[in-house]
C-alpha cells in the first residue's frame, strides 16, 4: 500500500504560518497575545519543553513571560504567581509546565488559573466545554493537534469508527469527545488496560490513536489494511548507538504497522510538532476572545 | 435463552428502601434532605413527572417544595427564584423540569444553579467532575439509574464492550463515561446518527445502551446472541386501542429482541422508575455533602 507518512512538522509550519497572520491582524488593532509559561524545579526534559515553547512565542511575535521557579517553591507561592498573572492584561495564556514537583497539587494549581487563560485545556470549565462543544473553550494541545493533523491531510472522519487507545484527560477522553462531537461525527471507542482482545478491537478501526505510552504497543496485527494510524506516544527506549543513550518510540512499532496503512504520524516528527503549534493557537484564540476580535 | 427481564420497579424500591435508612440516620443527626422542584409553563407531561418527583419525596421523608410558575415567567424571575433556592438552607437539590417554555434560556438556568444543588448533573462543574472522575459531583439521573440495574443484576462491566447509541448530554455522553470509569472499565463505543452500519457495530456489543428517542430502532440483528440491553427510549406511539390513544414504547423492538439477549429492560418497568430514585439518591447525597455526614 501506498502509505502517507504524515508530516507533523509541515502541517505545523503551515499552522504556524496562518496564526502570524492572525498575529499581524491583532498587533495592528493595538492587540499582542502573551503567552507566560511556568516552570518549577529543575527536571531537564521539562526544561526543554518550556524552552521550546517560549522560542516558539519568540518566532511568532507572540509576548511571552518564562517563569523559572526554584524546585522548594511552595504550592501558595506558585497560586500566587497564577493569581498575578490571571490579573496580568498582558498574557492571556498561562501554562504551568507539567509534571511539578511532588508537593505541589496539581489539581489545585489547575483550579487557580483563569479559565479563560487555561491554554492547556485542562480547567473543569474547559473541560465541560469540549463535552458541551462549546467553541469558546480550550481543548488540549495533543488531541486537537491530532485533529488538525486529519483535517489537513484530507482524512474524513464522519461515520469512520474511530478508537482511541488510553483514557486519559490529556489525551485519550479529549481525543474521544473532539472524534464524536458534530464536527467530526465518528463513532468511537475508547479503549484502555481492561480491554479484552485489543487487537481485535483494533482491526475495526478507520482511525487508530494510540495514546498510553507503552513502546511498540500497536502491532501489525492491531491493523484493518488501509486504516489511519495517529501515534501519541513518546517514549524513551535505552539505545547504547545514540550519542545520548536513549531514542524516542511512540506506541507504534512503525516497520509493521506502517506498510499495511493508509496513513501514519511517525515519532518523532508526527504529531509531536503539532503540540507546541497548537499551544500557540490557543493563545491566540485566548488573546482574539479578550479582545473581542 | 433464558432472557432476564430486568425490573426497574423492584430495583429502584430497593434503592428507595436504602435511602430510607440513610435519610433516618440524617434526620436523627438534625438534618432533613430537601428538595425544589421547579415548574414553568403548563405542558402535561412536565406536570406528570413534576407531580411523581414530589411525591417521592412525600414518600421517603424528603422535604420538598413545588414551584409552579406561569409560562409567562421571565428568564430573570426564574433566575431569581434559583438564587433564594441557591441560599435557602433547607434545600439541597434544585431541579428546573425541562423542557421549559422556548423564551427561556436553558442553559443560562442550569449555570444559575449552584453546582452543589445541582441534582440533575447538568452544571458544567459536574460534567467535569464526571469526565475526571470526582465522586463529589452529581451524574445525572438515568445514566445514573442504568449503572445501578447493571450492579444490582450482578451483570459485569470489567473489560466488556458496551455501545451507547445516542450522544446526548443527558444520557448518551454520560453513560459513555460512567461505563469506561475506572470503577466500571468497559470498552465504550458511542454511536449515533452518522455511525455507518450501526446493526453490524450493535452486534459487537455485550452491553447494549440505546438512547436516542427512535421507537423500535434496535431490532434482532442488532444483537449479538447473550447481550445486556439496557433500553433508555421513551417514546409514544399511536395505538387507537389504548384509552389515551397512544402507547409508550422504547427504543428496543422488545419482541424480536428479548428472545436473543441474556438480559433486558422493559420499557415501561426498566430504566424509567430507576429515574426518579436516582434524583431522590442525588438529593440525599446533595445534604450529606452540605452536612459533611
Amino acid at each position: 500500500m501506498d502509505t502517507i507518512i504524515i508530516d507533523g512538522k509541515q502541517t505545523a509550519r503551515s499552522v504556524l504560518q496562518r496564526l502570524s497572520a492572525q498575529i499581524g491582524q491583532l498587533k495592528q488593532s493595538g492587540h499582542t497575545p502573551g503567552l507566560a509559561v511556568v516552570l518549577v524545579g529543575e527536571d531537564p526534559a521539562s526544561r526543554v519543553y518550556v524552552n521550546s515553547k517560549v522560542k516558539a512565542c519568540e518566532e511568532l511575535g507572540i509576548y511571552s513571560q518564562k517563569w523559572a521557579l526554584p524546585t522548594e517553591t511552595t504550592q501558595e507561592e506558585l497560586v500566587q504567581l497564577i493569581r498575578q498573572l490571571n490579573a496580568d492584561d498582558r498574557i492571556h495564556g498561562i501554562l504551568v509546565q507539567s509534571p511539578p514537583p511532588k508537593h505541589i497539587d496539581e489539581q489545585a494549581v489547575v483550579l487557580a488559573i483563569d479559565p479563560r487563560k487555561d491554554v492547556d485545556g485542562f480547567h473543569p470549565i474547559n473541560v465541560a466545554k469540549l463535552v458541551l462543544e462549546d467553541p469558546t473553550g480550550f481543548v488540549p494541545c495533543t488531541p486537537l493537534g491530532c485533529m488538525e493533523l486529519l483535517s489537513a491531510c484530507g482524512i474524513p472522519t464522519q461515520g469512520k469508527h474511530a478508537v482511541v487507545i488510553g483514557r486519559s484527560m490529556i489525551v485519550g477522553k479529549p481525543m474521544a469527545h473532539l472524534l464524536v462531537g458534530k464536527r467530526a461525527n465518528a463513532t468511537v471507542t475508547i479503549a484502555h488496560s481492561r480491554t479484552a482482545d485489543l487487537p481485535g478491537l483494533c482491526r475495526t478501526a478507520d482511525i487508530l490513536v494510540a495514546a498510553v505510552g507503552r513502546p511498540g504497543l500497536v502491532t501489525a496485527d492491531f491493523i484493518k489494511p488501509g486504516a489511519v494510524v495517529l501515534d501519541v506516544g513518546i517514549n524513551r527506549v535505552e539505545d547504547a548507538t545514540r550519542p545520548r543513550g536513549y531514542r524516542i518510540v511512540g506506541d507504534v512499532d512503525f516497520a509493521s504497522v506502517q506498510p499495511l496503512c493508509s496513513a501514519i504520524t511517525p515519532v518523532p516528527g508526527g504529531v509531536g510538532p503539532m503540540t507546541i503549534a497548537m499551544l500557540m493557537s490557543n493563545t491566540v484564540k485566548a488573546c482574539k476572545l479578550a479582545c473581542g476580535a
